[in-house]
């Protein structure tokens, strides 16, 4: 809210803010700026104050006015666009990886964009509850088992031992072994020495793409799907094949049609509570998803994120698989502790040598204590009895976000489950991203989760998140004058 | 050794050791086994011992023979020939990444190759000091105040508040603050937005080459050098241009003509007891780099890995250029603790959002809370007290080590200095390095730093690790009998 009272005028906050978000990239490149009538009405300020903040905004270099069309946001550092965007015409491959290294400054010029979401992570938008945050609220994750851990191996002897020495090269051992039973559970059949410890699932992911593609490579994703995901990708060069993901998994006819015109190397997928619409593939889906996979001969990289907050029953193209084309990555940062970067990945056996090599290139070895306070948590069944009580929190706030979300007029585009849900709004929920912005909440739009970023009326909310009537009535209130 | 008493017969024994080589990659695929004859003299066995050694190895499908020049070791993964190396031949970009992709298991036949010196950091090959190894032995990195640094961390109330969000994408404030003051001491000017942290300098040389360079781009590296930057360089698809290094610095003649000819984008450069010859840049010499580099506008990336042994007056082409074309990477694995994995970049202040959104889109945040325990070694003096002890000890090593190699018969091939010795064999340092490893000992063969792998005589010794009169009395036996 901009202050009468303050010190600055009402011109220089205004000009502020802007230059702010433009800086996090909340208000991406290419980006235009609210006219100046509208940006006057949001803030309830005269157009005169508006038009001397755009004139501040254009002098700062931050903008640029295009005649009869507006205020458009410049890219911020003149390097990017002249360093690299020359790609010679006939390298394809180049220049695929050159277009896709800019993705996400580039090609969504949308409000809010995935790099925006990511450093949403980070930066505190506001106080307030986050709708379009893609974790659970750190009071949530608080607990006194992980701490103790922590405590245990840092007091340990062992502390010397492990920080002085390199570590073991697939991660610690004692980890390895945690997680191996932890998957048997699953039904995910993984020796200790198939599983590789990397930072974050995030890490995983980019080891895999590295190991088993090179640029140009085509690659299925799944659509709605995750933008960071999409921008990785992008950055290495790979030409995504976007696949409609239906409530019971991908849509397998296209996919054939894929196979046949484009023989893709890899298959990205979340099966279990899906990235955004929490869907949850079928067992008749696995099937035959792995059949086209042995027919055609990919890979498939199984991104088991939300894990923790799903039954142990749910299927998994891993446990179908028996680990012979998939790749299975989990992580820990959204249901332990999302510092302590650790992610991991259980691969077939002939992969496990090419994975490391990536991975020892890439950052050599992963700092193994952290490793061993969470296969503590792990041992200890205090991580089980914790995702546990998550869950049943959980449930209560879906319960209780889903009446919100319906009584503010949002229809449920899925069938609320997990941690996300994905609801349509009826308006642009780019546009309505941009002034729920103003009120302090950062959301999720759906063009974010389509690889060519179309506009859309969907967007994801965390159920965690959005239990606050506040929000919807702040939501409601914009949507009607939308 | 082999060992008559052992419940395994001599064939067993030696069968074993190869297969674990094999495995281990000590023995790369494509390497020859020795012959038939020298095998048996070398390790005291009759013919027809090693003969029916190498039956066992042959059905273990481990090695293969081919008429009339003997055993070759295979390749260990069917999937790593078959599924990517075929790159169409007329798409250089994506060919050159294949085959840079295999370049550790392939285009290094040599018996010890850029991997398993990597290895040989995790395995254990012996209990004797390795005299490949390029890091302190463990136990000069003891001490008291890492322990108590941690401690004091992980006590802390903090501990909940740094593990339960992601953390600072840039890394945490208070090590890039104490960084930058440690930079302010080589007259290197970061502030603390303009460094990155990593997850060691590994991390860091990686998110510098993918953002600045794309597959097929030609990199100034230096020869010799280190033999894991080039794997890497090449695993993105790069084309190295291999600049000699001399005592002085890059010879700038090859460089000028690398720049005239193919518009270099980057130079790889260790200014500072470069590895593998410890040679230190004159500050002539880093001028003139400069002066070449804002000709030809290419980027310099500056590792300064063993800046903590070398004094603040050496020239640092990060120093002379005040980072504006010069990222400059440094990490305390050397010296402080290989597991904890941090690295960091000072980058130009143009180039911080692009490296960071390659750190974010490849491992997210890294791990805070040991930032949080180096910022506090750092802040109390104790980090540079312990670089001073360390150097002490070094210097009094360096010493012993002089001698003895001077003793067994090695010429310096350049004046001895910082970690490493450069020394002249007079034999086949690949030959060499393999009988040694019978001997329980890990030699760093001159051919591991070229990037073409040429033979040489040339090896490198850690002057750490070659205090022991038994190492150097069983080398000269060895060259002797060469």
């Amino acid at each position: 809210m901009l202050m009468k009272a303050s010190s600055q005028s009402l011109t220089e906050q205004l000009a502020a803010r802007f230059a702010e978000r433009i800086r996090n990239r909340l208000l991406a490149p290419g980006a235009r700026l609210p006219s100046v009538r509208q940006c006057a009405e949001q803030n309830g300020v005269s157009p005169s104050t508006v038009v001397a903040a755009y004139d501040q905004l254009l002098a700062q270099g931050l903008v640029e006015a295009r005649k009869n069309r507006g205020f458009f946001v410049r890219e911020l550092s003149g390097a990017r666009s002249e360093d690299n965007g020359g790609a010679p015409a006939d390298d394809k491959g180049a220049a695929a990886w050159t277009a896709a290294h800019w993705i996400v400054a580039r090609r969504q010029p949308g409000p809010v964009n995935a790099t925006s979401l990511i450093r949403g992570m980070f930066h505190k938008i506001s106080d307030k509850p986050q709708p379009g945050m893609g974790v659970f609220p750190s009071d949530w994750l608080e607990s006194t088992f992980m701490p103790a851990a922590v405590r245990k191996v840092t007091n340990s002897r062992a502390l010397n031992e492990c920080s002085l020495q390199y570590g073991e090269p697939l991660g610690d051992g004692g980890l390895r072994r945690a997680l191996a039973g932890k998957l048997g559970g699953l039904h995910v059949p993984a020796a200790p020495d198939q599983i590789i410890t990397s930072v974050g699932a995030t890490h995983a992911l980019d080891i895999v793409s590295r190991t088993l593609l090179r640029p140009g490579d085509p690659v299925m994703v799944e659509e709605p799907g995750w933008a960071v995901e999409f921008a990785r990708l992008n950055a290495l060069g790979m030409r995504l094949l976007p696949v409609p993901r239906r409530a019971d998994g991908p849509d397998l006819e296209v996919m054939a049609q894929y196979c046949a015109l484009h023989k893709p190397k890899l298959y990205v997928s979340v099966s279990v509570f899906h990235n955004p619409t929490s869907y949850c593939l079928s067992p008749g889906s696995a099937h035959r998803i792995l059949q086209l996979a042995n027919q055609h001969d990919f890979h498939i990289v199984e991104d088991d994120t939300y894990s923790h907050i799903a039954p142990a029953h749910a299927t998994r193209l891993a446990a179908l698989d028996g680990l012979r084309r998939t790749i299975y990555v989990g992580g820990f940062a959204k249901i332990l502790a999302p510092n302590w970067r650790i992610g991991f990945m259980a691969a077939p056996p002939d992969l496990v040598e090419q994975l490391l090599d990536t991975k020892l290139l890439a950052t050599l070895t992963t700092p193994s204590l952290m490793e061993k306070a969470l296969a503590l948590c792990i041992e200890q069944g205090q991580l089980r009895r914790h995702c546990e009580r998550i869950r049943t929190r959980l449930d209560v706030a879906r319960s209780r976000s889903v009446k919100l979300a319906m009584h503010a007029g949002c229809k449920f585009a899925a069938e609320p489950a997990g941690l996300f849900g994905w609801v349509d709004t009826g308006v642009d929920t780019d546009a309505l991203a941009q002034r729920m912005l103003d009120e302090g909440y950062l959301l999720a739009p759906g063009a974010l989760f389509h690889a060519e970023r179309k506009p859309s009326t969907l967007m994801r909310i965390n159920f965690a998140t959005t239990q606050d009537a506040a929000f919807w009535k702040k939501y409601a209130e914009l949507v009607k004058r939308m």
